[in-house]
């Protein structure tokens, strides 16, 4: 999508310095630097300590990591050896995602080449950004149909954390629709939660838009049942970090709260998520490992007061409309 | 309560400088300081900047207030005149609690004497605070009980925003019972609510627990529908801002969405007010006038950005398991 100005993606591979490139996105909106991700080291600090983060996104990098990581060790020891102990390493780093997991198994059956090692890891990259692709056309109706249901013709849309292109290298999973709803003359509208403690909202989902030049308007996470209670949201569209067998979604911690709400006031509440993200392991929610992230994230003002930070939760099958996939509609 | 190792309360008369002291909280948690209120406009702008908050406590300032603007123009018009044009400023400061037209009814019989007028307002701080006492001993016997049935004793009661002594001149009205639970040697610890945007959760409240000894934990307001999914909450008591005839709770924004999840998972949810803080002439929630805020208080990092910043909700009365007044529980 569009930043700053140019076509850009979270991640790519530079076949100049072989090496992989990203956007740090802990320094927007204030700067676009973008990194290079030189070893296995850089790779796994990049993901820890969220320069690169989103599930679709984390799962690419987890893979380019993988590879750097298998070429920098080569000849040392068996190459299933090295890849298992790589592996655990990057699981380690954010749990509750499936798609760290997804980015290891594309990458298995290659361990013994790093070229087919890297070939894999930049068709996953190219494969994700398809799929989102697709995720964006099978949500395109749903808002064109509001869109006519609206006497001013603006979709008015929640979204929570952020899962646009930043998130998943490029298009997003829950911005997918929005952006190209809004490429296709649609008139939009995105509500934004702040997110906290980490304010993905108000930092990369504003950015992304408003670089897009997608109408937004900036809310706490507080503000979203009241907007629903007066009529001023649409529909709800979010991201997931794993979804399991049964329907449930691990997503940024919040995301239960504006699904009760959605339901409560008969707003359509959509998960878009590609394929990747669906764990057939799990049968239900409460299965999910829930990352517990440090309280300093939180900045407390008080001083020598706890804090809980879990960075997810589960919002259950029963209060979810429909599934926005690379497949189609669920 | 207990703060900085003495016995003090939000707002007080001063006998002596014949003025109104109270504790500017926009400063705490990093300072304590108190700060005379010498004229009408001092009180004004105290309300208005949120020096003093809570739905009591601006009811008890607004009174006040009002004395101290029929002392500086005593003399100057008709008291009737004057005192309806005092009456229309205070109130245009804060549309949605119900208190500040409260206080100024406290006052409305007495504005021929600026010493009768005085003892009112003294005498309504003074039944303000009973009243949140009242409320404390009402709402102690629902710990006690949940305690009994936990098997480490200890009772985790969420809350949001801040209604402690800070926004009720003592005691408070949710955090009334569990200070006076705690008191009497009942283990309570507490999930606070961060309360975006202005924190009054993790400024406020925690500092209030903290300095009287109760165990609390900030958590994001994000956080607390996970943690009630995972059985970590045993009650909610949040307090009211205006209490509609149907039982329907104008709160600060976030309120609803607990009350949702509280509801969801089966936690008894509790709303903690004195009858001053009922609306016998409002029948539902949704004729509630709602503040909204100026958006700079986000703090959106990302530039240019449009913010809506609604300051409360409507939590509905079909979401409520009960009220803690100081009449009775109902």
């Amino acid at each position: 999508m569009i930043a700053d100005g140019k076509y850009l993606t979270a991640l790519w591979y530079d076949g100049e310095s072989e090496s992989v490139l990203y956007i740090d996105q802990t320094l927007l909106p204030h700067q676009l630097i973008i990194r290079k991700m030189i070893t296995f080291e850089d790779g796994l600090r990049a993901i820890r300590w969220l320069e690169v983060r989103g599930a679709p996104l984390i799962g690419v990098a987890g893979a380019f990591a993988l590879w750097l990581g298998m070429r920098e060790s080569a000849g040392r020891g068996a190459p299933e050896e090295r890849f298992n102990t790589l592996a655990e390493r990057l699981l380690a780093t954010r749990p509750t995602a499936i798609n760290l997991a997804r980015g290891i198994r594309e990458l298995k059956h290659d361990l013994h080449s790093e070229t087919l090692l890297l070939q894999r890891a930049i068709t996953f990259r190219e494969e994700e950004i398809e799929r989102c692709r697709r995720i964006g056309m099978n949500g395109v109706p749903i808002i064109r149909a509001l869109a006519h249901k609206k006497s001013d013709g603006v979709v008015n849309i929640l979204t929570h954390c952020n899962a646009g292109w930043l998130a998943c290298v490029d298009y997003g999973t829950a911005l997918a629709p929005i952006y190209l709803a809004h490429n296709e003359g649609i008139k939009v509208h995105v509500w934004v939660d702040e997110t906290r403690p980490l304010n993905q909202g108000s930092r990369l989902t504003a950015y992304e838009l408003k670089e897009h030049g997608v109408p937004c308007t900036v809310i706490t996470d507080n503000a979203g049942g009241l907007l629903m209670q007066r009529g001023e949201v649409d529909l709800v569209i979010v991201g997931a970090d794993r979804i399991t067998r049964n329907g449930d979604v691990a997503n940024k911690t919040g995301t239960y709260l504006k699904a009760l709400a959605a339901f409560d006031n008969g707003i359509p509440f959509y998960v878009a998520a590609p394929e990747t993200t669906f764990d057939y392991e799990l049968e239900t929610g409460s299965q999910v490992p829930i990352e517990e992230r440090h309280g300093n994230e939180l900045q407390v003002e008080t001083p020598d007061v706890a804090v809980r930070n879990p960075a997810f939760d589960i919002t259950p099958a029963r209060l979810i409309t429909g599934y926005l996939t690379d497949k189609q509609t669920l």
